[in-house]
């Protein structure tokens, strides 16, 4: 059918099994085309497919809550709920969220992007339905991935317990992003060999009558007798002791079986587990053979080959670049131990991982594990490098504090993707991680110019031993700079002068750093001239520079990709009322007060007035003098 | 004996089982005795006298590690290394840390104040101990309660896997601070009353006789046969699904049980979880017999009667007028739900549970998932108040951040013991919050002068549907002011003139309103006539009236309990340069980039110069003319 005549998933209550077949595919079909145009996560949401019509067609959606956990694989509902012609929009400016949306659909009633968030805001969903004796029912469809994170563990233990009706969906396909990792995989892949219970359940009733009854002596036995029997008839002991109701595992691509477990979920009452088996990028072959993550999300890529379409840079990935000059550094240096949560292949730390297999730890979705992991490492004169993004980070918020920084730990915080991401939209951009640790005692954060600074930095972290030291490093590719050989150590809190300037100063670090050059060329050809520094330290910032800078009493410009309030601006302007310089012009350029969507970046930056135009602007606005001037010397 | 005496817990291995529970009498005599003077945390550390005892016997600290989770039960671990003598300093300015640190002695290999960090250190120390092929033991003593902390399971997920050498002693004592609550605490109740294994042991190999041998048509269902009479000879099936041999449960209080077990453990090998009963006050009747947690930690009390010294304030104690507040509201207002992570004896909910048991959460210690299902109730138009410490807050950063700060949702957030705690020291005080909460695009922050405000606050945040609303308040008694009888929100990010004045404005918020008007008072007297602002909302900022103070153009004095950098005061260094005030004087007092170790607040104040005096000093600073005059007229 024509996915574009959708507006309402209730069509779907209409279709008999044949059609379900065929709009499977129609699916299908229809999202290897269109992804392979705008990139996207094209493996979860091949594995959904089934799973997601048996939901729409056994539950009433916006009535019934369906919540998709991490939320990437939200596509297949996004189009039975009406929006297959937006898709061409997909993750781009002022497009097509990859995430479940409030603003783009009352089917959309949870939005996120971070993992295992699903099962709270259920129990929030339960609990109000509850209080307001409404009969809709909540389904949260969790990864076995996302199962290993923190929250949905202590969500679990929560809703086990207050006994509130609601069916969990578990998607097991056997991966995260990377493939899963942790005692629950293991004992999901248990469960998975088992089968379903239906089927050992007639060898049971056989085995059930050659028990002895229970009785006299045994009679405190008795209750774990039977649990234990319970144990053998169905796999889900781990769930069951919770206080959930577990069923499965089912096929989760048979729809017909998809559909009569879901049924008999919803009758069932309290909280239930469905697990359901699936393969992510089913239907499309090179990711379902994919084995370590590639396929999980892609940019556009040849359908008939299942060639990506290559990146036209040249230059190394940031992940790759500080992943393997730490690889480098831990030939020499035993004490390094590189930790990631569940972000092998994104941190690019698969080459760490099969040189240094006993000094690499992947924790699954765990980032608080993650970090105070890193913390005890860190107590045993081990150098750990814990690699993770800006934005989960978050998730660690605590660990820093409490663990590292209150203990003034060697810890290196590799920090990946900060700044702005791109498509994947304002749960993922990197832009609060300069204010929030910028705040804490101990830190030391540093973010280099290029890759070249970059690898020195590496160094600068492995050498340091005065506490926590974190690298913050973009998505994307580097800017083609010749690297050196060999890698040195820099100053703590050492800044740099790129370019003299006696007008005004331009101070930045990281990835505004070229717009901030490109300005200052305009602004010389217009008689101003601007010093841009490298203020590759955030913390602590070179205050014999601003020192001098602030003597020579010229109005200052701070620009950073980073949220503006408590960011490095306000640093400087702390620095400058700290010291005396009460009459200083200083003006700040960054992320304003609020959520970046999805775009691309340099859209993202233009929309948000950073960027050279501004920077020329705000500089001749502080000389106005100057400026009138123009040409003419003065 | 004398514990005096004690300089190192090798003493221990030449007593005799008679000298040892002798010994354990004097250490129960010991603490009950001084911490009838000083306070502290009694309960959970007479509840660990025999197995702190037995850890020190069978492992060899500090070689091996014994890490105490939440560690407010490591008294005994303190008076057994050598620590006695220093108890009369519990807890206070300069004196004994209430928790394990690293610069006290050796012994302590890890420092700690939140719960469920000690897995994860554990695994972060067993790790270097394999790098290092080393071969000390690691040994996380954690409770039941802390168990159900999201960092504890996503730790517990990894070290089953990871199969490294481990005993987890797991001391279950039925309660965290408050009675536990969750599905693993029920759990835990049926493997208590199940007993110890030996137990069921025998009437186990009776019926193992009975069952048919496995062959045949059985041969399929082998293996899950196998795991089913694992489960019922060993109660600890949750544990061992995720890879640890379970042992237990055996009696915390029996030396001998507990030294074999221990033993037993020691040589097992791989990841061993031990599940040790303990009754937490053991020993001292008023503390075992309760069942709310009052002696979980306490101030000073009677030892003959179990009364506790109160507090000579007769002021309501913040906790308890902000949660009857919202109590009183919830009474016309169906929408209000209480959400606490295991305080409702802290946060004073016990009163609102009561009242309205159905719209009331605890979910044990457990920040993250509360954090998440407020933002799910609110996304059903629920008006949630989720009552969490300001540095437990810190464990669901990301929660506010992406789920309830990204979808703007209306939870309001009540940020209880706000500002420096007092006792219990560095892991505890809520210095952070306003710095990573003013960051966050949609939130309102808000911090009241005294009690009447506060009520006022709450009716404020009940009544606003923007987005999420926090609002701060101290630890201890508000200051005894009239209450008004009728409560009335507040305008959004208005401020209050408590004292008008021309030569200076210091801009200030909660509990630093006094010193700043005390301040204030004896600058008069000096001829300096200072405006005091209530800036209770730290954001948004009222910028009204900073535009009429920098418009003035007198020098600007902010004052907060709260970190510096990113703080309040910079918030304003942020509006006066942003709105053009370059020339404005402002200066910034707080507290200074480090953390705040234990003692009186009073004291902790003035050691940072924190205080009255350092506010007219501050301001005579920034117009030295008038300070030069004196009482002179100008």
């Amino acid at each position: 059918m024509d996915l574009h005549t959708i507006t309402s998933p209730s069509f779907l209550k209409e279709l008999n099994n044949e059609q379900l077949v065929e709009l499977s595919e129609d699916i299908r079909r229809f999202l290897i085309e269109n992804l392979s145009k705008t990139g996207g996560h094209i493996g979860p949401n091949l594995g959904v497919v089934e799973l997601t019509i048996a939901l729409h067609r056994v539950f009433d959606s916006p009535s019934d809550k369906l919540i998709w956990d991490v939320g990437h694989q939200s596509y297949v509902h996004k189009i039975l709920t009406g929006r297959a012609s937006q898709f061409d929009t997909l993750r781009q400016f002022k497009g097509l969220c990859g995430f479940p949306k409030r603003n783009e659909s009352d089917h959309d009633v949870w939005e996120t992007g971070h993992s295992s968030t699903s099962l709270s805001a259920a129990m929030g969903m339960a609990a109000a339905r509850d209080i307001k004796k409404a009969k809709n029912h909540v389904i949260p469809i969790i990864g076995d991935g996302a199962l290993t994170g923190g929250m949905a563990l202590e969500a679990l233990n929560h809703i086990g317990h207050a006994n509130t009706d609601m069916v969990v969906i578990l998607n097991d396909n056997e991966m995260s992003i990377a493939p899963n990792v942790g005692a629950l995989h293991s004992m999901l892949g248990r469960m998975r060999t088992a089968g379903k219970y239906n089927k050992v359940k007639d060898d049971l009733e056989y085995l059930l009558k050659k028990v002895p009854a229970v009785g006299g002596k045994l009679a405190s036995t008795a209750e774990r007798v039977k649990d234990s029997l319970k144990y053998l008839l169905v796999s889900g002991m781990f769930f069951e002791e919770l206080g959930f109701t577990y069923l499965g595992p089912i096929d989760g691509h048979d729809l017909e079986e998809l559909e009569d477990n879901l049924q008999y979920a919803k009758k069932v009452g309290g909280p239930v587990l469905l697990h359901v088996v699936t393969k992510k990028g089913k239907g499309f072959l090179p990711a379902e053979q994919d084995k370590i993550g590639t396929w999980h999300g892609t940019g556009p890529y040849k359908i008939d080959t299942g060639d990506l379409v290559k990146s036209s840079s040249k230059a190394p990935s940031w992940s790759g670049l500080i992943a393997e000059t730490v690889r480098k550094l831990a030939r020499t240096d035993e004490r390094i131990v590189a930790i990631t949560p569940a972000m092998p292949v994104g941190s690019k730390l698969e080459g760490f991982a099969s040189e240094f297999p006993n000094r690499f730890y992947d924790v699954g979705i765990a980032e608080q594990h993650a970090t105070t992991m890193s913390a005890g490492l860190a107590t045993q004169d081990m150098k750990p490098f814990l690699a993770i993004y800006s934005t989960f980070l978050q998730r660690a918020y605590d660990q820093v504090v409490h663990d590292i920084c209150r203990q003034n730990l060697n810890v290196f915080i590799g920090i990946d993707r900060s700044g702005l991401v791109g498509a994947d939209g304002e749960t993922h951009q990197g832009v609060f991680d300069v204010a929030f640790l910028r705040n804490l005692p101990n830190m030391v954060v540093m973010m280099p110019k290029d890759e070249n600074e970059g690898q020195h930095m590496v160094k600068t972290a492995i050498d340091y031993n005065g506490g926590p030291i974190a690298l913050r490093y973009p998505r994307g590719n580097g800017l083609g700079v010749e690297m050196d050989d060999e890698l040195k150590a820099l100053k703590i809190g050492s800044w740099e002068v790129l370019r003299e300037g006696s007008d005004a100063a331009i101070l930045t670090f990281g990835t505004t750093i070229p717009m901030a050059m490109d300005a200052a060329e305009k602004l010389a050809e217009n008689g101003i001239n601007s010093e841009v520094v490298n203020a590759r330290f955030i913390k602590p910032l070179d205050e014999e520079m601003l020192h001098g800078i602030f003597k020579r009493n010229i109005p200052v410009l701070t620009v950073e990709e980073a949220i503006l309030q408590g960011g490095f601006g306000s640093a400087v302007l702390e620095f400058a009322h700290e010291n005396g310089y009460h009459d200083a012009v200083i003006d700040r350029m960054g992320i304003p007060d609020q959520f970046i969507e999805h775009g691309d970046v340099a859209e993202l930056m233009d929309e948000i007035h950073l960027n050279s135009d501004q920077i020329i602007s705000t500089v001749k606005s502080q000389i106005p003098e100057k400026s009138q001037a123009g040409y003419k010397a003065l």
